[in-house]
C-alpha cells in the first residue's frame, strides 16, 4: 500500500518552482547544446517514423477529427491543429526507438517533449531560447521523475517513455505558456490524470498511441491548467498520486535534488544503430573488420564474440524472425552488418531479418562470456576459411557515454533518417544548420516548414 | 512481478469474441432495461455536469482544437467533433459522481461508454437496438475488467472508472463499428495504451481529465483498430498487460465467466442522493421525519444514527469544509437534509456546507455503531427539546439493492438534474420519452438535438 503523505517531501511544488523560476541565463551551455542535439535526433527518427505504417494508420484516423491550426505533421503535407500534432509527431519520433535514450531509466525524452513545443510554436510566436528552456527543462523532468521510480516501474510493465513522458510534456508546454508554478502543479495534475503506457503494448503499433498520447496529454494539461483547471497539490507524490501507485518504493529525492546544478539529460545517449545498447560495441566491431577490408564476408568460418556475460544475456538470439526481435539479437546484428554493409533502420527490418543471406550467416556468430571486459566493450575473433584467426577489440562503444555521437555524427545520421521517411525532407541541410543556431531565432514556428513534405 | 503468460487464459480474446458475436436477440431484457436507465441517469448528471466550472474550463480550452464534426456537447450549443464530444460528455457525466455506480468495484460505467457511442451516433445512422447493444456490452465489459483488479486496483490508487471504462468505451464503439474479434482485441491494445486515472485527483478538477480522456481514448482506440492499428494479442491479461500491472492479484475469470448469463450490469445502482452510498438510509431517515411532519427540525436537540460500524467508520466527519468531503459526511449529510428539505447537488456544494445553520446543526448529530443493522440500514433516533426520544428505522435505502430507484424516480432524478445545468434542458420529458423507446428509433442521432442548450 502507498504511504501517507506524512514525511513525504513536496516534490511537486519543488520542481514547479524550479521549472517556473529558471530562465535562459541559468542553462549551461552543455545543458543548451543537449538539448539541441536531442531535438535535431528528435527531427530525423520523426521523418523515418513518418513512413511507417503504424503512423500511416493514426494519421488516416485522426485526420477527420482535427481542428484547423498551422500544426505541422512531420514528414507530411497537411496542417493539423496543435494537439494532433502533438500526437502524431510524438508517436513518429518514438515509433522506431530510434529517438534519445536516458540508459538508466530507459525513457525516450525527447519524443514525448518536443512535438508539444513545436505544436506550440507554430501556435504563437515563440523564441529560439525560450523554446530550448522549455525543451531542456521538459526533459530533465520526465528524466526525474522516471529516476524516482526506476527501475521497478518499467520491469512492473510500465512504458515508461509515456507514463513520465506526459509530465514533462506539460511542464515544457506550461513553461512556453509562462504558467506560474501554482499552475504547473495543476498542469502536472491534469498530465496524471493521463499518464499510460504499457510493455506489453511493445512490439506493436499500440504502442505508439501511448507515446502520441503522452505529447498531446501533456500539452492539453498545460493548456487547461492556464485556463484554471485545478488539480491536488501533491499530483507525483501524494498517496494516490503517480510516484507511490505506480512505484513500490520510488524515491522522492532523485526528483528534486541538485535542480539547477545536476542536469540528468546530460546523460542523455543517441543511438548509432537502431538496436539495444548492448549490441552497438558488436556492430562498431563489424563496421571496423569491413572498414579493414582485409577480410572477405564470404571468407569468414565463424566470428565470436567476446563480451560481458550481459551481452550474452541480453542478446544471444540465434533464431529472431522480426525487426522488432532483431533488435536485441547479435547474430542478426552481426550478419546484417557484414551482408549489408551498414546497421540502420533496414538492416533491422523484417525484410532485413528474413534475407537468406542472413539466415545462413547468422549460424557462423557465436557467444562466449569474458568478464575482464566491459559492458561497453567486444573482442571478436574471426576464424577465416584457412582456419587462421584475426581479432578486432572495441572498449568503448560508439553512442555510449564512452564514445557520445559527434555533432556530426548526428547530423549524419538525420541525414540518413531524414531520407527514409514517407516522403523525405527536402531541405535537410537547412533544417540542420536552423536547430544548431535556434537561439537566434526569434520565431521557431519558421522552421517547421523545413520539416514538412 | 506479474506472473507470465503461461497459465493465464486468453481473457482479451474470450471477451471480444463474446462482443462481436452477441446480437440484440441475445439481450435479455432486464439488461436492455438497465441500460436505458443508465442512459436516462447518465444524461441527467451530464446535464447537471454541464454547468460545473471544471466543465467551462474544459470547453473553454477544448474548442479552439475541435474538429468539424455534428456532435453534440450535452447541455450546450456549439457542434465539436465526435472525438472531442466523448471527451466533454464523459467529463460531464462524472463530474459530480452523480451517474451510476457499480458497488462492488465503485466503477460509474456509463460515462466513459456512453458518450463514446453518442458521439459515434451523430457521426453514422446508427439504430436505438444498436446502440443499446454496444452500451450493454460496453459496461459489461467495463465492470468485469473492474471486477478482476478489485478491491485492490482502487485501493491502491487508481481512479477505476477511468483506467477500466476505456476499455468499456473501445468495446462498445468497436461494436457500432462492426470490428470483428481480432480487430476489438488491436482496439483494447490502443485502450490499454492509454488506460490511465489517479485517484489523488479526486475532488478536483483534473479527475474529470482522466474520465474525459477514457470515453475519447476507447473511440479513438477502436476507430484505430478499424483502420488496422494492431495491438498485442494478450493486451489485458498479458504478463505486461493491464490486469497484471495494475493488481497484484488479478482474478482473470471474473471478465469472462458467466459471460452471456451473468450480467454485472444488472448490478449497477442508481443514487438517489449526489453522496456515499453509506449515507443513503440516514437521508431516507431524514426524509421521512420531514414527511412526518410531527417534529419541527427547530425543536430536535440531538439525532443519534444507530447504524452498522461501517457507517461510523466512512461517514463520521463532523468538520467537514468543502461540498466533496460532505459527500462523506453524516453530520453534514444529516444537517442539510433537515435544514433544506432536499439532498440533491445543491446541498451538497461548498456553499451548503458553509451555511451557517447547516454548521450549527451538524453539532447535534451523533453516531453509535450497531452490528444488528445491515449496511443499508439505520435506525434514528431523534430526541426533542422536551427530553422525548422519537425513532424512525431505515432497513434498506433507496437505491440500493433493496430498493432500487424505481424507472420514476430515475425520471424525476433527470428532470430535477436537467434544470440544473449550464441552461437546462428545454425537452427534457421528449428526451425521457425517446430513451425508453429507443430500441424504436432508427437513428439515435437524432435524439442528441434534445440535449442541445
Amino acid at each position: 500500500m502507498p504511504a501517507s503523505n506524512s514525511n513525504v517531501p513536496a516534490v511537486s511544488a519543488t520542481l514547479c518552482r524550479f521549472v517556473a523560476d529558471t530562465t535562459w541565463d541559468d542553462l549551461p551551455d552543455d545543458v543548451i547544446h543537449a538539448a539541441k542535439r536531442s531535438l535535431l535526433n528528435f527531427f530525423g527518427t520523426a521523418f523515418a517514423g513518418s513512413g511507417d505504417v503504424a503512423l500511416d494508420r493514426t494519421v488516416a484516423t485522426l485526420l477527420e477529427f482535427t481542428g484547423t491550426g498551422a500544426a505541422t505533421m512531420i514528414g507530411r503535407r497537411q496542417h493539423v491543429d496543435p494537439l494532433t500534432a502533438a500526437f502524431v509527431n510524438g508517436a513518429a519520433g518514438n515509433v522506431h526507438d530510434f529517438d534519445d535514450t536516458h540508459l538508466r531509466t530507459v525513457i525516450h525524452p525527447t519524443a514525448p517533449v518536443a512535438p508539444a513545443l513545436l505544436a506550440l510554436a507554430e501556435r504563437q510566436k515563440i523564441s529560439g531560447r525560450a523554446f530550448l528552456l522549455a525543451l531542456a527543462l521538459g526533459i530533465e523532468a520526465t528524466l526525474r521523475i522516471g529516476n524516482a521510480v526506476s527501475p521497478g516501474h518499467y520491469a512492473r510493465g510500465w512504458h515508461i517513455t509515456a507514463t513520465c513522458g506526459v509530465f514533462g510534456a506539460a511542464l515544457a508546454s506550461g513553461k512556453l505558456l509562462e504558467l506560474d508554478a501554482e499552475r504547473l502543479v495543476f498542469a502536472l495534475g491534469s498530465a496524471s490524470a493521463q499518464s499510460s503506457g504499457l510493455v506489453e503494448t511493445l512490439g506493436f503499433m499500440a504502442k505508439s498511441i501511448g507515446v502520441g498520447a503522452a505529447a498531446r496529454g501533456g500539452l492539453l494539461a498545460a493548456l487547461l491548467a492556464e485556463q484554471g483547471l485545478d488539480g491536488p497539490a501533491r499530483p507525483l507524490e501524494g498517496p494516490r498520486g503517480f510516484l507511490q501507485v505506480t512505484s513500490e518504493n520510488p524515491d522522492f529525492s532523485d526528483v528534486t535534488r541538485g535542480l539547477g546544478h545536476h542536469w540528468e539529460i546530460l546523460r542523455n545517449i543517441h543511438k548509432p544503430y537502431p538496436c539495444g545498447v548492448v549490441l552497438f560495441s558488436v556492430i562498431d566491431a563489424c563496421m571496423a573488420l569491413l572498414e579493414q577490408g582485409t577480410i572477405a564476408v564470404s571468407d569468414i568460418q565463424t566470428i565470436t564474440l567476446f563480451g560481458h556475460p550481459l551481452l550474452r544475456q541480453r542478446a544471444d538470439r540465434p533464431d529472431v524472425t522480426t525487426g522488432r526481435e532483431a533488435q536485441v539479437s547479435a547474430q542478426h546484428a552481426v550478419a546484417a552488418t557484414l551482408i549489408f554493409g551498414a546497421a540502420g533502420l533496414a538492416q533491422f527490418s523484417d525484410q532485413a531479418v528474413n534475407d537468406p543471406r542472413v539466415l545462413a550467416f547468422r549460424k557462423k556468430v557465436l557467444m562466449k562470456d569474458d568478464g575482464e571486459i566491459g559492458v561497453a566493450g567486444v573482442h571478436v575473433v574471426i576464424v577465416t576459411m584457412d582456419g587462421v584467426a584475426h581479432e578486432i577489440a572495441i572498449d568503448g562503444a560508439r553512442g555510449t557515454d564512452a564514445r557520445p555521437l559527434t555533432d556530426g555524427e548526428i547530423e549524419d545520421k538525420f541525414i540518413t533518417l531524414a531520407g527514409e521517411g514517407a516522403p523525405s525532407c527536402p531541405q535537410a541541410n537547412d533544417l540542420i544548420a536552423r536547430i544548431w543556431a535556434l537561439d537566434q531565432i526569434d520565431d521557431v514556428g519558421t522552421i517547421m516548414a523545413l520539416a514538412r513534405a
